[in-house]
């Protein structure tokens, strides 16, 4: 990018836009700011737009530090700025101060900086105004215009004083009021030109009242300048400066000042002001949507006072007009390369762009509008990707309401943590028995789980219901990430919501403190509520919801064509975490490329009887019993589970993970023990002397800091046994689901939560051994070349790299055997922070508020210090095995920003859950790109 | 190292030592293996040792890929090995086999491994014997002999049979008892010439009984060749393979076999055998200390069946003997610089040493051992530190039983594990209430605190106590690490131990079986018990106590003086873990050089006064009321503490740790919650409500995972005013305690478990601006310049580094202004592994048991992972800043093998409990020599 210079050879400290200069244009976005920049590009494009000038943000900078020695820095430049004053007027005929016979020119002052910032100066308008101004005005075109004048100078009057001299603007709404109040009326358009004079007065001495020596400047040029100002003081304003900081845009150098010549939308039936897209924004269609209001000025519209009509009235109205303005759409379009959404104002008959941008759509019609615009020959595959966002993916296949949040708004009790998106409604259940007995009453209605938490023993409900709500819990909390990984809605950590299981009842408060007072509603089992899980809305009634879910590609018939253009943009493969063949089915659906993670515990939770079984298995009175459960039962069953999938999968790899969380999370909950009942069945199912023995066992099996406890690879090597059980289910499987489909199984096994190289050897061998023996025991039937395929390769046995020191030792790990590695950046963000997932939420919250930290890491992933991690593993395993595979199945595996970095630190894969595996493929498509 | 040749080229395959030819020597043992080295050594210096020759361990290697290729390897060497035989026949003037008119030649087979190693084969003794050869022994000399040559005989039949041919020994023994049984005698002694005659032929037949076509080889040439090769092929059993990767000896690469000419001790009244040290190993002082017996043979000195005699005695006796043993001491203390331990025969009058090596000594010998050994010129100042091991300081500060073992052995009850070294009697008691009144009842006795496990409402109870006693918990858990800390001896995860604390009883059982019929001891409170914290013996009776405790200067003259070696030899600084005055004292005492670890949670939990205070703050019912405790209650009292402290310290550094556990660990516990009044009073003095408000507050505080929950700088920056009392409270104490003494205080203070750069630098500028705000406050008292000393220093602000993250990012953290850091390492081995502390012990002792982990990483630093974290973090941080003091103050702090790494990374100081400091200090030195 090239600077302008000025003759001197200095870079241009006033950048001029109108028909013959035009100094600026969007490449010089970081130097004039987004809105400067695209006022330049319009203007050199030939589009209507209103004459000015831009001050870059370098001067921001300039501005605090002669603010600092006591010099004048806008002074200083003011040369420049007349000289740019000069030039607009030429191009428009007008005078700024109204000398002479020329028509008054106005201006507005604009900050700008290169990326939209709340908490600074926004607007000032009609800059240019004094009472003879405005006489002048008025004096012009027969008096038609005296109205208009003064209530221009009235809004300049509010506006200045609000925004430039941080005057209270109550003041002048209370001289407003006053005015009206005396001359009987009740809008501001009925008070007439001489009542809008009065107001003035008034204002003016408002300002005096406040500061006798500080009047309004009646001088133009102070005016101006005051405001140029002005934009400067804000850029350093503590609020902004606390924005920028919590943003992270601290290193954003400064603001731009926009001044631009005025156009009005209210000079008659000529004029009008409006907005519009390129295209539809809800269904991608190509036509022209908006609307406009004829005699109008922006505020109108958005003040709802008065309904704007559709934009395709104009051609009836306007006909030059309307096809000046299609033009120019066509034109925007053509240059910008994506649908835009622009406000303009028809200024007596002549059309002006006053500001375009990449226009929002919905789902829906961002995949239209980016098939359609490749298809038009406008934009290149890859543009059409980067056009598209994962959340327009999401809203494709999730369900949502039919009403409207203002429909709804009015039964909205609450606003949790949007957990997991979507949108479900039915009936409130508190147990996950009564989800069960509520959907075998009535299969159709829906059914909300709605719990203090959830934990693993809820599963087998949580799976029947179609949304869950918990009143603590944060986005990465138990039900916050089931729901994700079913693509069901959830809210979680609802603080304003008191949960009472016991007597099946929730309530809701207006605020965190919770007082009778601050009650505003009861919600008792079988009552109707509807969550939005995008937004975190807990609603108290049905709501109307839209039909969803799958058959996303025939809903929306140019799904497919867009999903294939991203897979080919594509490097890194995108696999599903997934459990069932079910959930296989439709991540296959989604485009998965096979599973990356399928965790062996959900299957043992999957049922109530299947809890049982594991309990029994855990608590079995010694060896020779455990052995028995695990060679009847859940030996049997696993290997069950795993056919379905390795026949779903057909070749596709499946990843098969051994059990991985602390054996005591299958165990019954303190609640459970204390029923007398239930503990005397579990001991006697157990073989255990009573109901004290059991609660002895189960507590002398509760562990202090149970994520870091005896847990993942640790049970394989302190119960080979359970090893033993897990690879003789699979590799049994991989055989029969060979003889049943006669495809060639690709099954991997992994050793979870590995920290130590000898940890790992240990299982390695066990596993590795164990698939021999299944293999020779079964020769007779079918032999290991036929089942893994002619080249007869081994199945892989790798590991997961999920804690710090794995990840260190990555290379020796490798040495000693690792076929593959998968991060588990969840528990790697875990142990790297020292952050537990179940407690982190109690600070988590503050830290955002407090600009601690940008994102959650467990959403989106740490790239500076665990992304380090995750770098330096990835060398140290690739110095030793440069070919080995390297994936990803935290949580991380399906964000966006994840995905990008994942790919730039070399991972082959990411794994996520069926729902993200569109998102994740896009993801992946536009890291490459 | 050269190694000798032979005349072809080829590196020799057989090592002879004799007067003439010594192949080998000390410098060889990596080859000849520690035994076949020093009988080189020694045979060198001219000492009287019977001559022989080495096999090389490289042999092993050979000849087990000979085995697999089925070649002789033995016999390809066999004419170097006949070579070595034909020249120990030429010195001794014998020969092997005993042909022609010379005595015949005897010798013994040993293995000899670089390191010393179970599980495989030791000895054969006598080999070169058959019928005829005893024959020949009792024809020469008159018959005299005869007795001794069967009984010779008979030694080698059982020896060979059950360690070469791998016999059951058993069989010769019932056969020898079959013969005493009919010869109606008791001992082995009382058998005469000819009943031995018969032994030897029982014991032959028993050969044929087990494999009729392999008799005993009469053959002493193949009796030779067979001892050999079954050394060898033990170094390859299973055995010893496991024990090798058990120890991590699995690059050893095979053990040497020393073949010795025999001498007898038991040959009449001229002969005999003993041991004994160079100095005395109990004091160090420099006389010979040992035994010995007339007409004996190794074994009986083992076997106890005569008494021994003071080495003293010899001079009388054998006079001339005794003068040529006084010589060859002496030369062997002064070759080998060090006290020796040696075994001696004396065959018909003549000497000959048989072992040597470095003495085992206790804790004063070793002491003044090594300075007096400097002393006399034999060694240097370092190897005078080299000589002095650190468990050897710890002797001389930890209070010792007086009985020995096999004294109290009948009443030793169970073995825990040794979580504190030190010896303590007491009387047993059950709560931290029940120490304290047997304390007031009688100060002068012993009490010993007996809890299921302990936690930190016990301390004031352990505090009063001179010993803790657990059932659960590991070397780390609570109840060790405050043991370690206040050097209180601890016997922790007794596993064969329940306690019953409501019933005020523990039960020992005779296994980890618990069970009725397994009950050996019951011990209720009140009753006498003793502890060996160094050993984990728990003993079911009052044990005599030696004195201990301080005085260790006084009480070992030639202490201070080696300790003034060690600080000229060291370069790390050793500061001590202190957060009472007393405490520090007791470390100065020791040589801390200042205090690395203050922990300001110890302080608020000194009393149950203070753990009240502690527990109003929390459960404070708004913020004003916290306000109001931590101004009025919590800030004074720390205040006055620090100022102790500081006080106390002078201007050494004083390093204080901002609160670091998590609040809910000062909450009652669950058991305290239940006794209704107890919940009443607390709610009452916290203003709220109820007990049962209390109890949903404290419920509500639990974490799943409190070690990765809310604590650490999360607590300072969720409750800033926690951070801003403790900042107060610690400037006004510098301020106090410089106004006090005079003496400018050198505080730090250090933000404990930093993840982020933005955590840091939250705490940092709040803890800057509170100590401006204290020295402004106090301005009129003393200026900031006074009390800080003329160069006005800023008070440093660092942080603890123990997260895998912090690690990472030392570097920003270094840039953010962090002015010193001190790795945690107990919470970054926690994290780097994910293994919790407190539930580690359920693995972490089957780990070292299969072989996973070598030594707890809670222990000794885990050097290829938590090590490498620690060394990227150091190179981080001092890529920012290259003088940025970094220390650690982890548990690992006073660990040797932990020290020598720390100082190899860089490290300038290493922090630990007083009681480490002089082992720490002597680890430094050690690390630095
Ligand atoms: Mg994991
Ligand atoms: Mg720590």
């Amino acid at each position: 990018v090239q600077i302008p210079t000025k003759p001197t050879g200095e870079p241009k400290v006033v950048y001029i836009f109108n028909s013959k200069t035009c100094d600026g244009g969007a490449e010089l976005k970081d130097i004039l700011g987004n809105k400067g920049a695209l006022l330049a590009e319009m203007m050199k494009l030939g589009v209507p737009v209103p004459p000015g000038f831009t001050i870059p943000a370098s001067m921001c900078e300039t501005y605090e530090s002669c603010r600092v020695e006591g010099t004048d820095a806008v002074e200083d430049i003011w040369e420049d700025v007349e000289f740019a004053i000069s030039e607009t007027e030429k191009e428009l005929g007008k005078k700024f101060g109204g000398e002479g016979d020329a028509e008054p020119l106005l201006f507005s002052v604009r900050s700008g900086a290169a990326v939209s910032m709340p908490g600074m100066l926004e607007t000032v308008l009609n800059i240019g105004l004094n009472k003879s101004v405005c006489e002048k005005i008025a004096a012009a075109n027969g008096g038609a215009n005296k109205r208009f004048a003064y209530d221009a100078y009235r809004r300049l009057l509010d506006m200045f004083g609000s925004v430039v001299f941080e005057m209270d603007r109550s003041q002048f709404e209370m001289e407003l009021e006053r005015v009206k109040e005396k001359k009987g009326v009740e809008k501001d358009t009925e008070l007439s030109a001489e009542d809008l004079m009065e107001v003035c007065d008034a204002y003016e001495q408002v300002y005096l009242k406040v500061d006798p020596n500080r009047p309004f400047p009646s001088d133009p040029t102070m005016q101006l300048k005051l405001a140029i100002e002005a934009v400067f003081e804000s850029w350093n304003k503590p609020r902004a400066k606390a924005y920028r900081e919590i943003a992270g845009l601290s290193s954003l150098g400064g603001t731009a000042v926009n001044v631009q010549s005025m156009v009005f939308g209210n000079l008659g039936e000529t004029s009008g002001t409006g907005v519009c897209f390129t295209r539809r924004p809800d269904t991608g269609e190509k036509i022209i949507f908006g609307e406009y209001l004829i005699n109008a000025q922006g505020e109108d519209v958005v003040a709802g006072i008065r309904t704007p009509e559709p934009i395709s009235t104009l051609f009836e109205k306007m006909p030059v007009v309307a096809q000046s303005l299609q033009d120019t759409l066509d034109k925007l379009e053509m240059h910008f390369k994506n649908m835009q959404d622009i406000e303009f104002t028809i200024d007596s008959g002549k059309l002006f762009i006053l500001q375009t941008r990449n226009g929002k759509r919905n789902g829906v019609a961002a995949i239209n509008v980016a098939v359609d615009m490749y298809e038009e020959g406008l934009i290149t595959k890859a543009e059409a990707i980067e056009m598209v966002e994962l959340d327009h993916l999401n809203q494709l296949i999730h369900p949502a309401f039919k009403e409207t949040e203002e429909e709804y708004e009015d039964a909205k009790i609450s606003t949790g943590l949007a957990a997991s998106p979507g949108a479900a409604v039915g009936r409130v259940a508190f147990s996950s028995e009564d989800v069960l007995a509520m959907k075998k009453a009535n299969p159709k209605e829906g059914v909300i789980l709605c719990r203090v938490e959830t934990s693993a023993e809820d599963v087998s409900g949580m799976h029947a219901s179609n949304g869950f709500l918990t009143q603590n819990g944060g986005m990465t909390s138990h039900a916050a990430v089931v729901a994700r990984g079913w693509g069901l809605p959830c809210v979680s950590g609802v603080a304003t919501m008191r949960v009472d299981e016991a007597k099946k009842e929730a309530y809701f408060y207006s605020s965190e403190s919770i007082s009778p007072a601050n009650l505003i509603a009861t919600v008792k089992s079988g009552d109707w509520i509807s969550l939005d899980g995008g937004e975190g809305f807990v609603i108290n009634r049905k709501v109307e919801m839209n039909a969803a879910g799958e058959g996303v590609y025939e809903q929306h018939p140019k799904m497919a064509k867009f999903m294939s253009w991203v897979e080919e943009a594509k490097s890194l493969g995108v696999y599903a975490n997934a459990d069932t063949a079910a959930e296989l089915k439709l991540a296959m659906y989604f485009g998965a490329q096979g599973i990356g993670l399928c965790r062996t515990e959900h299957m043992l939770l999957a049922s109530a009887e299947r809890v049982s079984i594991s309990r029994s298995m855990i608590l079995a009175k010694d060896d020779a019993s455990r052995v028995e459960i695990l060679d009847k039962k859940m030996g049997p069953m696993l290997k069950d589970d795993f056919q379905a999938l390795f026949e779903q999968a057909g070749n596709l790899p499946v990843t098969i993970r051994l059990l991985d969380p602390p054996l005591h999370e299958f165990l019954p909950t303190e609640l459970e023990l204390k029923d007398e009942k239930f503990a005397a069945d579990l001991a006697k199912k157990c073989s255990l002397e009573s109901a004290d023995a059991l609660r002895e066992m189960c507590e002398a099996k509760r562990e202090k800091n149970p994520m870091m406890g005896l847990r993942g690879v640790r049970v394989g090597i302190l119960e080979p046994k359970i090893t033993i059980m897990q690879t003789k289910a699979i590799v049994n499987a991989i055989i029969d689901a060979y003889i049943a489909t006669g495809v060639h199984p690709n099954g991997k096994i992994m050793v979870p939560l590995v920290s130590t190289t000898e940890e790992f050897e240990n299982q390695r061998a066990l596993i590795f051994q164990t698939i021999q023996e299944v293999f020779n025991a079964r020769a007779s039937e079918v032999s290991r070349a036929d089942v893994l395929g002619p080249d007869n390769r081994e199945i892989p046995i790798g590991m997961m790299c999920e804690t710090p020191r794995a990840c260190i030792v990555s290379g020796n790990l490798v040495e000693e055997g690792a076929a593959f590695m998968s991060f588990g950046s969840n528990d790697l963000s875990q142990l790297s922070f020292g952050f537990s997932r179940d407690d982190a939420s109690s600070f988590l919250e503050k830290y955002k508020e407090f600009g601690i930290i940008e994102t959650d890491p467990f959403n989106t992933i740490d790239v500076d210090g665990v992304g380090e991690l995750i770098k330096m593993s990835v060398r140290g395993a690739r110095a030793v095995n440069s070919k080995i595979p390297v994936s990803v199945c935290g949580e991380h595996g399906g964000d966006e920003k994840s995905i990008e970095f994942f790919h730039e630190a070399g991972l082959n894969v990411v794994s996520c859950s069926a729902f993200r595996v569109l998102g994740a493929r896009l993801a992946a498509a536009k890291a490459n790109i």
